[in-house]
């Protein structure tokens, strides 16, 4: 496979720079071929705006999810971001390894989001969920957080996880067509022991060797929605 | 009241923007004072690293949110921040105004949020939820989005909007203790007439005349849960 994995935290030496640094051995290893997109090392600008345009379609009033179509198919759009869009459609899978700022990903990342994952390429129209532009390739998300694994659930004070990050699983992966991995979590990383921490890295070892068979989570079906989006009269009654 | 209202769009003719602009003109006929934080006008740097910090607690390791409690204690946070820390303070009611990138807020706001919103002044240990740092202030986010509303809710494509917007709801304005009030959404916006805008323009001035006296939303209370954030017994029978 080829595997990009875009990393999100300011401190080279941190447990979260650590599992990066896991999984580019460990898939080498593997016989993989990895990218890494370093965010902060390269500076990554996270602002989307009017300066990612070299030509407009409409110069008059700024629709940035139209002037990035427009721009990428007319080879106009900042070079920063036609890199990324490129790593992209090279991997078969993409890792986003961040820490959780707010129960998501750090504005850096986000940005990166926001910049690269363009309309006509990543998604556009009704191409979204399992006919998104992303499909046949796979993602996973690993990320840290101080919380512990028991405030999180049905009943815990935080809620469950994977609802929490729903925005970036669901309305982002799953939305351009990714088949997407269940996260790879470490909780509590401030404050659990070296043994602890090493742990983790061996379960993140195990985890990245089984990244090929792995079984994707499920989300929404365009076979289940008409043109309208509305639910199929079927889908309804269940 | 004094209102602070967060904006967030790159385009000063969006009717994004206009909302933005109605609730200034609505707020302040009501009697009420408004400051503003137009990100893009300003130019706000989204990027939580270490040149946020005049000095540091540790600096050979860098904690983020341990160097934005101490650099605020001692002064020598940077002055961006710092300005916005003093404006939320003086607020009673924090307005977030954007449209919808990826299901969340753009990259700029996010990174308004992961700078400014510091550990000691909006939360810190228990200080969560209805004993958090900004308890007895109200926060309301108003966002534009190209989806209709029958895209959302428990049997959508997208699922239910507030479970979607939860990260931020829950886990970032209910988490500091605000007081949050339901979110005001502009949907199909790109797409609707100039009646349907100015409908929702209206409907926006209704529900900003509401503020004060409106009803928020309920989160997870402390009460529930013990000292190591499980849930009481009690709460576990219900």
């Amino acid at each position: 496979m080829n595997v990009l994995i875009v990393h999100a935290h300011n401190e080279p030496q941190s447990f979260n720079t650590a599992l990066k640094d896991t999984a580019v051995t460990e898939l080498e290893r593997g016989g993989h071929e990895v990218k890494v997109s370093d965010l902060y090392a390269m500076n990554w600008n996270p602002v989307a705006s009017g300066a990612d345009f070299g030509s407009r379609a409409n110069p008059d009033y700024l629709v940035y999810a139209l002037e990035q179509r427009h721009n990428y198919e007319a080879g106009t759009i900042a070079d920063d971001i036609r890199e990324e869009i490129e790593k992209v459609r090279w991997c078969d899978l993409l890792i986003l390894n961040f820490p959780i700022y707010w129960f998501s990903e750090p504005a850096i990342l986000k940005g990166w989001i926001d910049r690269v994952m363009i309309s006509g390429v990543f998604y556009g129209g009704k191409r979204i969920y399992d006919r998104g532009g992303m499909r046949g390739k796979r993602a996973m998300v690993t990320f840290t957080l101080g919380g512990r694994e028991h405030m999180f659930g049905p009943d815990a004070i935080h809620g469950e996880i994977e609802s929490m990050l729903r925005p970036l699983l669901q309305g982002t992966l799953a939305y351009c067509g990714f088949d997407l991995l269940p996260p790879f979590v470490g909780y509590h990383v401030p404050y659990i022991s070296p043994e602890g921490r090493a742990q983790i890295l061996a379960d993140y070892r195990q985890r990245l060797n089984t990244v090929e068979r792995l079984q994707p989570l499920r989300f929404s079906s365009m076979d289940d929605f008409d043109d309208r989006l509305m639910p199929k009269r079927e889908a309804q009654v269940l």
